[in-house]
């Protein structure tokens, strides 16, 4: 029977879809975000709406130093690109790549779920992401799942500590639509990287692009699109 | 030839010793220590001293957020054990345990590594602790390894990440031998888990008795003991 799970929620749609997945497999959801000097808070207020919408047992929200971050334009100062084609979005490793991001909130996530007696996380990666961030595909999800057994007393003594990834083979539509069926408001949810003073969305950065795809493939209009027009 | 490399200092003595090796093995020497509620500051002190003596091409000290780290007596409430055998603390994991401290601390090192355009990550983990950490253990190690190249954009491209635990097969007296070859001075770290308030050794704590019988296999005088005297 599930037990307690760790959910890591960003205050995107990709984690929103995920803890509505994970709760409506029977995990009591403890969900974890992180600041870690993003450029806006806006997603941290985002997360806090999801976590309460999808009533999640319990939300923390841990500070992370950002000066091990450097040398990305989402903590930084560089350029966030914009205007990309699709077909760019899957070139290369993008600027917004935050060196160990999702190793450093898996491994935070881990010392939480150890502490509440948890052996399952979920992080929403998906196939879109596989290709520009290295810590987004299976092989790296796999590959923690194995060191995190052999990193904790709970992984050494029960060898159940499993990084789970439901999101892992499918595209930004599909994802839509599940979330849809379990009940997400994607008007929860944020997703641009740089979003205006109001915090309506810019439309032009790699994330914009890939939520009105995904919104788009699923046939749905975006809530948040439509709220803004 | 060797180029970069993060060392986790602590400002105890295997993480001295450590960065003395990485050094004398020709790396360019950027130590990382962290703040996680420690029960004192006394150590980061002695972290700063250390790497200040043996030329550090940097030194970081990184804030954690100490709410992932409940439940053990190093950050907690709980008792710190004391006169404890040297039989007994090869028992259990020992309450001392810190949930995925090491990951959380080695997952860090690796960001930064990245960010520095480095491949070697060091760490001071050594014989001695092995029965009591489960990230202590070489098994966690390799597993670490293996996976930051998979989590990285560095390590992607070179497959060249590597933990170095080069206290791995050592006893507390012969890390103590070496540290001394290399010009360690002992009298810079402080391993008491619970000092007095003038930063004196309880002499009682595990490692204290650990350190103790250290010197005392090494057949040299504390120069902690010496001063205190």
């Amino acid at each position: 029977m599930p037990g307690p799970a760790v959910i890591l929620v960003s205050g995107g749609l990709d984690s929103a879809t995920v803890l509505a997945m994970a709760a409506s497999d029977g995990f009591e959801c403890h969900a974890v975000s992180f600041r870690y000097g993003q450029r806006h808070e806006l997603e941290l207020d985002a997360a806090t709406r999801v976590c309460r919408s999808l009533q999640a047992a319990s939300h923390r929200v841990i500070d992370l130093d950002t000066a091990a971050f450097a040398g990305s334009s989402l903590t930084g100062s560089g350029e966030i690109p914009r205007g990309r084609s699709i077909e760019e979005l899957g070139e290369g490793i993008p600027s917004t790549y935050v060196p160990a991001r999702n190793l450093v909130f898996l491994s935070y996530a881990l010392g939480i779920a150890e502490g509440i007696g948890s052996t399952d996380l979920f992080i929403g990666v998906n196939a879109v992401d596989y290709s520009g961030y290295p810590d987004c595909r299976p092989a790296f999800i796999e590959s923690f799942s194995t060191m995190a057994n052999l990193a904790t007393r709970i992984g050494i003594e029960t060898g159940a500590i499993r990084v789970h990834a439901p999101l892992q083979e499918l595209g930004k539509g599909e994802i839509i639509q599940r979330g849809l069926e379990l009940g997400v408001d994607y008007g929860l949810t944020v997703s641009c990287y740089a979003p205006g003073v109001d915090g309506a969305p810019c439309g032009e950065c790699d994330s914009c692009i890939l939520r009105a795809r995904g919104f788009s493939e699923a046939g749905i209009e975006d809530p948040l699109t439509r709220r803004c027009s």
